[in-house]
């Protein structure tokens, strides 16, 4: 089988996420954006596709406030139309891909990743590559009838998640104080999620766009606590707090949520000082997990697992690049004895947590805010990832990763 | 998709194999044998086999002795068979896998591994193992008509092989002394291969019982210069030598054949001795290969790897239970930058070399010796290995693992 094509398909929708101007989502008013969509098609008639997979809606009466030096829209579809548009998978990426074996998805990734290398195809994100190399294993799994957790050997056709509360903001009722996440908190669990992670203030200086300030940890230790004595003793917690303290408030705010029994601490300092981590890790008992944003793919991990700097090991597939090294990542943590934890929601998530069988407790369900509902995009007809009574969901069955695409809608709004 | 059934189908054939008393292959008189074919069965008809895939006849004139102490036979059937004969896959393995999904390779795989801790199991060897998990990716693979190397995301369709030539005997004109091996080098170059890999002699004590004595250094030395002032400065060598010299003699013995050029140095010491390894490995710049018998499957690579004990890492089917586990193998070397060369020859070891992008340089072919033919065992219809007159062996394009069984053969033979 030869790819005869990779294209993509863009369109037009909506969304209620805005980006403050480091990146974070927040509930936004809604506003026109573009969504797109890969295609790798065969001259076997199969294809395969990725599209993101995640959506909110506002719920009635919410009404954010345009972020100042913020951003709208899908995360991934910004990432990579920010560095790429359509043109750079048409001219780079597509002479690449056709002609190749759709199988052949060792070498078309170790292509791809060599490209990255340097600055002249800057374009080339791991987020980019990641929906390659998701329209790969999806041609793969759609050819051989099965979905991609099983072609990877996996079992487990449901997984437990996690209630992923967004970054803390400045709207009263939303993410603004203690009060708010601990009430929020105790409506997940209602809801029936088992446990709850929270993403505390990333920035003090809410509204203006100054991202060079600090938040106070003493407010995101008011903060867990609060949430903790909302949810109770039984519920999982854990933290994601802001990523640029220094050791010593990494530290406090560690010991704090140790103190409070939260199961694992992330990303409190810059990912690239991994002697920090080090020290930390040996200074705390509760687990730290990592790396997330760290560039290098599995490579990065392999070293942060045998140099002993996180205790949780962790990956996405926006972060690494895909599937492909998602596997290798697991197969890494399997062989160490290491737990991992997968990044973010989405399809490639579920698969990947579908064959592990080092421990990955949580999917990660969200991100989740008192104003927006969580719900299936306009252009699948069924939600991704919906969760049942017991906080449980369902790895997709569907051949492939499982998208169930909604062509009349993508038509309609076709550009 | 369920599975229905596990069975072993038995059958008569002859082998020119002996062991001697330590287990290595030498030529021997023909003498019946049994190998075994393991078949497991689903509820949609599909099925998936593993059956020992090399063979060898005595060329015509050859009369090797019997070995005293010694067996006959294939290795992994008489393996597989002195510990649990059909009895233990009927009684212990069935129930486990009946009722299974056959795609559901990780969970198999993690129970029968657990399985095989203590000694209540200690039928379930790891060949038996590699058995069941290469009857899984065969099923798999007839299911979604594929090679099991494009399952894996594989590229290469044919891989460069080197002629690995048995452990030193007793034979004059067979492996006797270092003109014996300097002969048949010549002999594998003028055949085609691009690399010979002696294995030098494992007792001096020929023709005993007496496993205890230690062969000679010097005498390696002298077979390894032998052989390459016969094969000239361009061909690669490698040197796998008796498994249980001390560290001063295994550095002797590697400082000799690094001065010669040789590419790696395998297993002269005692695997479990990791601290010797590590010393051996600082003192010399030939790479060191290795774990090969070493228990602990991808578990012990990861900590070879991450402890700077070896320079080349080592992963046989075999010797860690499967292709399950020589994938994860494979992922943890590409995660640290480390070449891989699989150990011994074969379906699978075709398949994991297809889908490695990880340096792989060699098929180990064989193994051979001048009084054998390396040949289609009868119970194919075609050699699973057959090398072109460039030294490369396709890697099989069937659906599954590319066994093309000789059914009359098994069913005229059946036990």
């Amino acid at each position: 089988m030869k790819i005869t094509d990779l294209k993509t398909i863009r369109f037009k929708s909506q969304s209620c996420i805005q980006r403050d101007p480091i990146g974070h989502a927040h509930p936004g008013p809604a506003m026109d954006t573009v969504t797109t969509m890969y295609v790798i098609e065969t001259d076997e008639g199969v294809c395969g596709y990725s599209v993101p997979d995640s959506y909110n809606v506002l719920n009635p009466g919410a009404a954010p406030q345009a972020w100042a030096g913020g951003d709208s829209g899908d995360k991934t579809a910004n990432a990579v139309a920010a560095g790429s548009g359509a043109g750079f998978v048409e001219k780079r990426l597509k002479p690449i891909l056709v002609g190749e074996d759709p199988f052949s998805r060792e070498k078309i990734f170790n292509i791809l990743y060599k490209m990255q290398r340097g600055g002249a195809n800057s374009a080339l994100t791991d987020p980019l590559l990641a929906h390659i190399d998701k329209a790969l294993w999806d041609l793969y799994g759609r050819y051989a009838n099965l979905p991609v957790y099983k072609l990877l050997g996996g079992h487990r056709d449901k997984v437990l998640c996690y209630a992923s509360i967004q970054v803390g903001d400045h709207f009263k009722g939303g993410l603004s104080d203690p009060e708010d996440y601990a009430a929020f908190a105790k409506k997940c669990v209602e809801m029936g999620y088992p446990a709850v992670k929270l993403h505390t203030w990333a920035d003090e200086n809410w509204g203006g766009n100054n991202c060079i300030g600090k938040p106070s940890v003493d407010k995101d230790i008011a903060c867990c606590k609060a949430v903790r004595e909302a949810v109770g003793p039984n519920v999982e917690l854990m933290l994601d707090c802001f990523h640029y303290y220094d050791r010593y408030d990494a530290y406090k705010l560690g010991k704090a949520i140790e103190d409070l029994g939260y199961i694992w601490y992330e990303e409190p300092m810059e990912e690239y000082n991994v002697s920090s981590y080090k020290w930390l890790k040996s200074k705390l008992n509760i687990p730290i997990i990592g790396p997330e944003v760290a560039k290098g793919k599995n490579f990065t991990r392999a070293e942060w697992i045998a140099g002993g700097v996180c205790d949780i090991a962790r990956v996405g597939a926006g972060d690494v690049g895909g599937i492909t090294p998602m596997v290798k990542t697991v197969h890494l943590c399997e062989s160490f004895g290491i737990p991992l934890e997968v990044h973010s929601g989405g399809a490639a998530s579920l698969h990947i947590m579908g064959m592990m069988t080092v421990p990955g407790r949580y999917y990660e369900r969200g991100m989740l805010h008192p104003f927006l509902n969580y719900c299936c995009p306009p252009w699948l007809n069924r939600m991704i990832d919906p969760m049942d009574e017991h906080g449980f969901v369902q790895v997709p069955q569907l051949p492939g990763l499982g998208y169930d695409i909604n062509w009349d809608y993508i038509n309609e709004n076709r550009l």
